[in-house]
């Protein structure tokens, strides 16, 4: 198993701050990669232990890139999952005025970040997109752009200064990520837990997505995350990604799943890891009727009636 | 063991008629009981091996006594049923001509399904409810009444005529008989069975009782028998005895018993047995998601996913 | 308009008892009839502005006889219920010891309250049934009978004496009664009101009947009553009795009708009426979206919409 | 009211294309915005009488930038959808050779469409992002990049000729266009519509999403697109963008909407108008119970049940 994370770069991006979050990244080698496909990839064909990629933000919501690799091709599992809170820094050359900036670059990602306070304080910038928002820095730093948009840690490694800070849109914005690995068995449950699936529909007809739903929703489990992906055979036609909360080990979830296995035409397990943000304590107790407890005190009631003994 | 068969007497009813349709009554002692209750009771202090007890008709639909009398007490359960058509006849001493009766009587379960008959054509006659269909036979012979309302069947014994038969108000009015047993392993599935609940609700709230019959329907199984019973606890509190298709080796029917038994106060099994009048051919096949081919391929992809192997 | 109230008699009942517990009793006409059939006649006939009968008890449930008469035949409408609470004396001929009691008498709606009783204290007395309470009470004066169960009132009627009183098997043992007549405007509500409807399914298909009460459960609609009934047409063919909390002119209430029409095969309204016991003070809040005021700024949302006007 | 349609510009792109599918266009002044939100913009200050903005293709979904117009400011309503299928031609400067283009360009929603044809026939090119398609074919005319994708009609205004054409990666690749103008009275029923509205929860349990969803199945709506969109509120905050079968003056979905209206937070009505690439004879009748009629019958029902008529 080599020992390297692959993740989003380029280097002094908020996925590489938010992946140095992990203690054990300590211990690996940090390999940037131009897309997520590429990390992706990097873990598939064996040269990556795990990859580390941005899943959804607040502003955003699912990040589609990252949901269409994970749906598709050789499946893949979300062992860990780092929130991080995002703000940015418009960075400039040193002595760059604010009046001086006639063009703008970032990550599209940024721009709905960005937007309010472009159209109030720039209204006439141009914008121009780049790969990452590291990129669009080192484009700012080779005199290409006037100003990125970026994380304030990316100023020193490109020599620029952060000349303003703290922008964004919407209040609490954050950008979670995942470490995504190949299949082996989940981490036993942290208190706190979070499951993935993707759920393809049978067949179209009123109430299909009710009824998919309702195999959580009768066994008390909440939903955290639902994200519709086309899937690629024409317009209306969606596959969900569902984040919700629980353990596969669970023994609502495990049934829920096994609903959903029934009812569906396919099913992708993606993983259940550990809650960031959020410890056992601030977890809702299982609704009456849900815990592990009454599911196996049901299913010994049953057994018990199949053997007549009760 | 005690090779008797306690039974709602007295001999010569319909209930005599429908338990000697069971092959191994052959090999057993049929004693008669003066009440569902008394016959009932001789199983549970173990007098009696089973007892066979009317428990629906088509006309008064569930036999109240004898839900009653399973939902409450020591656990018993039903091991068979047996269908049988009822057509009264009117029993009169010989030589009484329909224009001589002026009271008749019967077991009350009778008046309903002789009522129009009656009304049409004895609208004079005086009704005297009896202990049963036979007693009532018994009290034309001692000359205590004119008439009798009772199976064709019985006249012999009680040295009476039939005036006149094939009475009945429904078309195709049939009684459901049960044998009753102790608990003990239900029989293997037939492939035309039906399982027997008593569910009481949790709780009292908008919704609570489509939610019950939820864990039925998301799981494909029908209801042939809804029938609410008062649990004793004052007027609007009802506990519901339920028959539903499927045996409890079913995966689908254990899963939704399970389901039932985590968000009811409380569940009574009262067994599993096959079906009267309809074989394995004429069964509906379980619907798509719902066979136990699909609850076993689910639950081994769960625990595939469980392992990290799929 | 005849102003006299039929009822099931004879006089001396606790049916009696109850419908005098109304006002208008006082200005009325009260009738006795021997059946509940006969007293619903007189109505549908014209010979009495309304019928005053049981419906449900604490021990019996939905009481079949009235129900199916409500059911079937030319429709009735429930105006108004009245709640007694039911507890029977021992009724003997004065001197008669309870040791000397080898006969005893009653309807046989009574049987099931003081079964336990009866057990208890005179396990070896004959049972036989009686047309109402205050026959057998009759039986015992004309010396057929030593003892009759009946309402302690009625021992001054018939010259008998009490000799226990306080018989019932369950505590709170009541039995609910209506008056019916012939269909009309509904009272305005009342605030505290009940609307009682029977329902026919279309088909009979897995999640049928939970379709049905879902049409309740989606709007808030709590219910208070569900009784199966035979339709008629074989073992297994049921309608549905239907009591639910509130006012048909609730916005909720004639929702949930107009849903169930579209989706049963038929709907029998039999009624809003206010409900004996509980004042509006007592009745529950409608739950958040389903109260008249959110379903009026629903409608009107909706009807702006269609107009362009939001 | 201004003549003119705001448009997705530059000139020259898919949007174009589609929008001049519209017989009135041969009458309106079409103007080309540099954004979305800039048409939609123009619409809101009274500049222009309507926006034609993509809002889904089989490859992305819903296009969130246009979702997320609709979603918030001043509401705006759907009054036209247009389906135009995609592919792409490699649009260079004459002479160029296919080994000679080492740097492509397009809008960031081509490259998902031509992701696998880039891997496969220029796996070393480098991708940068433009504004649009148009302005990335103006680029290359510029010489600032080597190839440009984009739809075929653009070469001959860029002056460029199309090196390979027919490239998309999903079959059937086609977006969906709508035409979105300030609120008014939507067109009648063309037999064959769709509605849109954007759903915000109350508050976050189990089966709370069930439960909107549920307002359609139960009324027998289908739905076609569910996209869910940050509210702002922080991660795990959505709302959701629903399409569903139907125009709001039918009964059934002038009742879904009515209980969506009570049962969340907030909703948005963006519309009912004509599906595109769909007549009155392809849509599926109306299940069982959910046409106008039926809903008309039932209302007129409870209406006679209120009144004591029936």
């Amino acid at each position: 198993m080599p020992a390297s994370y692959a993740y989003l770069g380029p280097e002094g991006t908020f996925t590489e701050v938010a992946l140095r979050t992990l203690p054990e990244t300590a211990t690996r080698e940090l390999v940037p990669y131009v897309s997520v496909q590429s990390a992706l990839d990097a873990v598939r064909a064996g040269d990556a232990e795990a990859a580390f990629v941005p899943i959804e933000n607040s502003v955003e919501g699912g990040i589609t890139t990252t949901l269409d690799e994970l749906v598709a091709g050789e499946p893949l599992m979300i062992y860990r999952e780092v929130l991080l809170s995002i703000t940015f820094a418009l960075l400039v050359r040193p002595g760059t005025k604010l009046s001086d900036v006639k063009t703008v670059t970032a990550h599209p990602a940024a721009q709905p970040q960005v937007r309010n306070w472009l159209k109030a304080h720039l209204p006439d910038a141009v914008w121009e997109s780049a790969a990452s928002n590291a990129d669009g820095a080192r484009l700012v730093q080779e005199g290409r752009y006037d100003a990125a948009f970026a994380g304030e840690f990316a100023a020193a490694r490109y020599g620029l200064e952060a000349l303003v800070t703290e922008i964004h849109d919407a209040e609490n914005a954050q950008t979670r990520f995942v470490l995504v690995g190949r299949p082996a068995r989940p981490a036993a449950p942290s208190g706190a837990d979070k499951t993935s699936v993707v759920l393809w529909q049978r067949d179209d007809h009123p109430g299909g997505l009710r009824d998919l739903l309702g195999e959580f929703a009768t066994r008390g489990i909440n939903l955290m995350l639902l994200q519709s992906r086309p899937t690629g055979a024409g317009i209306g036609n969606y596959c969900f990604c569902v984040d919700a909360e629980g353990h596969i080990t669970d023994r609502r979830m495990a049934e829920a799943l096994m609903g959903l296995k029934r009812i569906c035409l396919q099913v992708r397990f993606l993983g259940s890891y550990p809650r960031a943000g959020i410890g056992p304590a601030d977890v809702r107790p299982p609704l009456a009727g849900t815990s592990d407890q009454e599911f196996m005190a049901a299913a010994d009631w049953v057994a018990r009636c199949q053997d007549g003994r009760f």
